[in-house]
This record gives structure tokens, C-alpha cells and sequence, in this order.
């Protein structure tokens, strides 16, 4: 058998990025914005997001605290870098994306996981959360909506973890809402709007996964002035700005937000009820419905030793290299996110693909 | 008096991007290549960049050998840091790029400057070279074109530094090349020729330059393989790869590259001659014509004190800052560039800007 492989592990929809982006940075190169932009960010960008965060959630921002990154990895590294101190702990519920223990490291600090529990759709568990809370930790590192999971946390959770940092004048908050765009209940919050924590409370997001532009490379940071002095800093010392005519289409994106989101969302919703009906027929694979984004992370613990002992399986990543030899999918073990015995499967795909995938699915596990 | 300020301290040209670039850009976004591209680089630019080695130096380069980056500032940052150790030293003939020496500090090392003499239009004084190179010297930094000199080292010069690198067979070499395609005289040979140092030689270059792509943020780095895969693994790690549909302008630019260069050649061909005309006429302002580029680097020394006691200005910067209030112009003092008591002044401007530039300048002077 020599299968196509049919790729559900990667971070990425199938749709196309939205055509007034396109158009809009079309625009700016016919008017020869191809040159040098400032390193910060361009200012229709960071306006349009600081009027972003006012109209959705209510809070001002001044566009000054708004750095334009080259994604949402890099402003990542450059919060980190600015915050951390070595030694320094960050504490984050798990599972987690893969890419921040290493970010964490590079930096010269130590992720410490906190698990949830999928039993309980991974409630934010604040209790756990503040017994690894040590004079070492620097910060709290949520992922709200959550990747793997798609768990988005409700506004209670988000009090409790306000109220956590109300406990811990020196605890920092860094929450990443890059999928925030496509929660299945319409837009989130964002961790912003908590005012009080302001100078503490940083955010890191993108126009990757919201809006189909991961190959565009723009992501932003808003931090606290000292921290966003520091990032700005390193980002002009190490790289220099991004590309002020990619950043006129993400203005156009960002302005367009609304009815953008809408459509994403009105198509992946009806991916997320077939993948789960089909999902619900296999008892061997459980998961949990994502709140938002297209991921569903299958815990295929059931497949394994020492569940099921006749599983030719030990470890969840001999399951998805079966997976993949013998039907042709690949899926992510979600070992380094935290989660073992599990993978993170995207169903941002054609309906044709994913109706080939999920039969695939079937004939494997049963 | 209130003059609009003409911009000569910039490190940018007045030319647009070549068309061919942006047309082959557009081709790639019609194409959908909007979604994430390879950490190393589109296989396609890496290979056009392999070929122009391979037509232009004749050099076999594997193409897994090319890191594409975020601008060539990002090479630099990928390239020291996957070399350097703290307390490592480079060593750099002065005046060099004003980035190098906090480039060089962040990844843990120190720069060394060895000026070059502008009596002597900046020769490369290997003897000078030589003396500084101590059992702490990891690099040596070469820029050819120089930057703010404009000076292209002579074939002789290249291979006196090839021998020194025989003398000191732990000693790595970078040349950054950014302004190898505006040589007055033709496009430059590359350090690379010196087949038999590979394992120690490397190169940065990129499009902000030699295609008027400053915009467009993409560099590359071409380094020995341990020291690339490191390089590779940091941008996997802390940002991830390049904007797959810019990558697709560059193909198409370097693929065209003679004609562009051509182009752009014999327009600042002719700058660079009515600048150096006007220059001549004023004796307190010595200067070198540059070999490559688009800058002047002008001696200010006989208009400060104490060359001229009647002088009110002190620094540089004082001169600098009068020439801005006065009349206008604003260039860049070398001080931070290893040269005190120089400015750099761009050319690459429209001729009607030019004009009245240097009307200022002689006014201010005399």
C-alpha cells in the first residue's frame, strides 16, 4: 500500500488568508512601501490593534505598548528574554505547545507543568496552580484558547487566576490568545481587560491561526513599558522591524476581524460536529470537544499498554507511526506538550480530506 | 527658518524594488504559498542563491548550506551566536557597521577594532590585523563592501587575509557582503572563493541593498555546517522561517540580479561623480571615493576643534547636529562606527534632492 499521507499533525488551516489583507498589501507595495519600516511596528497596525482591545474587550491600550513581531513565536522569545532571569521558574498548565519549554530554557528559565485534568475538560486548576507558585517562580504562562486542548477558560477561571496574581504581587501573568479568533462561542476575552494587573499582565497573539496568515510572519506583543522597552530593544539590537507592507495587510485583517472570524468559524464548527460524531463511535479514543480553534487532542491511552495488553503499542508514539504506515495520517504525540498518551489531530482540512481521514481513523483503531 | 530635513544619514536607496521581484511575489500569493515555509528556507531561493556562487565565484555551495533569514541583521545574530563564546573576541577593521559591536556582545563576545587608514583609502592593514589576534580571538570581521567606507578590498588584500587565516588555523572568518552586487567596477567576488578555508569562512548578505528590498527582510547566511545547523536550529527555536511568498520575489530578483545590478550601477555611478565633484571643491571636508555603495564618508576633523580653534564644535555630533539645524541635512557620525570625527553621507537619492543637498552642504561649509 503506498498512501498518500494526509497531514493532520501540522498548525495550520487549509483556508486561504482572507482577500482584503491580500489586497491591502498589494496596495502598499504599488505605493513602494517596500522599505525600511519602524522597528516597532507600523503605527496604522498598532492603532488598529489598540482600537482592537477597546472595542472588544473594553480596555485602552496605548498603541505604544503594542510591539508588531515577526509572529507570535518570536514575540514569544523576546518577552521571555526581557522577563526572565536565570534560574527563574514559569509555571504553566499543561498540556502546553511544544515550542515553550525550549523558549522558556533559551531565555535561562524552567518550565514547571502544572497538569489538568481532560476528565474535567482541563478546568484551570488554581489550587494546583498556586502549591507550585515558589519565590522562584517569575511567571504564569496560560494558553487561553488552549493548544493542544482547544479549552477556553471561562470568565470565573480567569477571575481565580486575577485573584491568584493578587496573591503574588510578584508574579507576572503572559497569557497567549493566538486562536482567539475562533472560539466556537464567538470572540474571547482577552486576560487584558483585568486593568488593575496591567502592570504585570502581558499578551502575546498573531495573524497565523486567526487568520490564515501563518506563512506572513506577524505576530504582536503588549506588555507592561518596562518589559516592551526591553523587547523593543533586543528586537532592534537582533533583527530589526517587520515588513511594513505584509503589516498594511494585517491592518486590513484586523479591521475586517469580525466578519472574518465569523466565516472561519461557521465552517470549522460544522468540521468540529462531524469530527466528533464519528469521534463519539470510538470508545478506545476519548477527547474532549474543543471550545475553540481545530484541534482535538485524543488521549489513546486505551490503545496502549499496559490497558490493553495485547496492544502491539507501548508508547503513543509507536501508535502514531502505525498510524501513519498503515493509513496514512499523521498526528502529533502530545509527549512534549506535556500530555503523554495522547495527540493533538487537526481537522482544519477540506471536507473531502477529512472525510477520507476520519474513515482511515476508523479501519485503524478498530 | 523651517526646512524640510533630506534624510542622507539613512541606510536605504531611492530605488524601488525591481518589479520582477514583486511580480513573482504576487504570482506566489495568487498561488496560495501564504501558509507556513521551511525553517531553512524555500528550496527554491536556496538554490538560485547556490547558483549564483556557483555562476558568479565559481563555487560549488550545496544549497543546504544557505540559511535564509529575517534580514541579514538576523543573520549576524543567528551566525555569532551559534559561534561565540563568552569572552571571545572579533576582531574587525574600523569603521565597521555600527550594529557589530552590540551584535557581538549579545552573543557573549567582544569586538576588537583595528582602524583602517583613510590616507591609505582604507587599506587592509593585515600586519595591523595581525598583531591584535590573540589566543581569545574566535573571528575575524570583514565587510566588503565596507560600511560607511564603500571601500571593496582588492583581490591582493583577500588573499593576504586567506594567508592569515593559514597562520591561525582556529580562526573563523565573516564576511558580510550586503553591498556586493553595487561595486562601481562590476559584482565583487566573494570570500567564498577561498575553497580550501570553508570549513572556516562565512558569509552574510542579504536584498535590503543590492535590490532595494530593505522592506522585505530577508538575509541569508552561508556557514560552515556545524555552525549553519546551529544557526538553524536557533531560528527554528526562537522565530521560525521566512515568509515563503517574499521568498518567491528573491528567487526572482537574484535570478535577474546582472540586469538589476546594471541598472542601479549606472545610476549611482553618476551620483557618486557629481558628489565627488562638489566635494572636491571643499577642502575643509576630506573624503575617499567610494569603490561600491552609496555612501561618502566625510572627515569633519578640519572644521573641529582643534584643528580649527575658530571652530564652535567640539564633537562630531556638534557638527552634525548645526549641519541638521542649519540647513537641513542630516547625516550619520561615525563614532559608533570606530571612525571619530567622520560623518557618513548617503548619495542615493533623486537627483533634484541631491542638488539641493549639496547647495546646503557648500552653504554650511563655507
Amino acid at each position: 500500500m503506498n498512501l498518500d499521507i494526509i497531514p493532520l499533525h501540522l498548525g495550520l488551516s487549509h483556508f486561504h488568508t482572507p482577500s482584503v489583507a491580500i489586497e491591502a498589501m498589494q496596495e502598499a507595495v504599488a505605493q513602494h512601501q517596500t522599505f525600511y519600516g519602524p522597528n516597532e511596528g507600523l503605527p496604522e497596525l498598532r492603532y488598529a490593534l489598540a482600537q482592537r482591545y477597546l472595542e472588544d474587550d473594553g480596555v485602552p491600550i496605548p498603541a505604544e505598548q503594542i510591539l508588531i513581531t515577526h509572529g507570535t513565536k518570536h514575540a514569544l522569545h523576546l518577552y521571555l528574554h526581557s522577563l526572565l532571569q536565570p534560574g527563574d521558574e514559569v509555571v504553566a498548565p499543561a498540556p502546553y505547545w511544544f515550542a515553550f519549554p525550549e523558549l522558556v530554557r533559551q531565555s535561562g528559565g524552567k518550565l514547571v507543568p502544572v497538569p489538568a485534568n481532560p476528565e474535567e475538560e482541563y478546568r484551570l486548576n488554581v489550587e494546583e496552580l498556586r502549591s507550585r507558585i515558589t519565590p522562584a517562580t517569575k511567571l504564569l504562562l496560560l494558553t487561553n484558547p488552549g493548544n493542544p486542548t482547544g479549552k477556553v477558560y471561562s470568565w470565573a477561571e480567569l477571575q481565580q487566576v486575577a485573584a491568584l496574581l493578587e496573591e503574588f504581587p510578584n508574579l507576572h501573568l503572559l497569557s497567549d490568545e493566538i486562536y482567539d479568533g475562533l472560539g466556537y462561542k464567538g470572540p474571547l476575552p482577552s486576560f487584558l481587560r483585568f486593568e488593575s494587573l496591567r502592570d504585570r499582565v502581558a499578551v502575546v497573539n498573531g495573524f497565523s491561526k486567526s487568520f490564515a496568515m501563518s506563512g506572513w510572519r506577524i505576530g504582536y506583543l503588549i506588555a507592561p513599558f518596562p518589559i516592551l522597552e526591553k523587547a523593543v530593544e533586543l528586537q532592534q539590537k537582533w533583527i530589526s522591524g517587520v515588513s511594513p507592507f505584509l503589516q498594511a495587510g494585517a491592518v486590513e485583517a484586523i479591521r475586517q476581524r469580525h466578519r472574518i472570524w465569523q466565516q472561519f468559524r461557521t465552517e470549522l464548527e460544522a468540521k468540529r460536529e462531524r469530527v466528533t460524531t464519528v469521534l463519539q463511535k470510538m470508545p478506545k479514543l476519548q477527547f474532549t470537544v474543543p471550545d475553540a480553534g481545530y484541534y482535538v487532542t485524543l488521549q489513546v491511552d486505551r490503545c496502549l499498554r499496559p490497558q490493553d495488553p495485547a496492544s502491539p503499542f507501548q508508547l503513543v508514539e509507536e501508535w502514531a507511526a502505525a498510524l501513519k504506515d498503515q493509513v496514512g495520517l499523521e498526528v502529533l504525540p502530545a509527549t512534549n506538550m506535556g500530555m503523554p498518551g495522547a495527540v493533538r489531530m487537526s481537522f482544519a482540512l477540506p471536507d473531502d480530506v477529512l472525510e477520507n481521514a476520519l474513515l482511515r481513523l476508523q479501519a485503524f483503531v478498530s
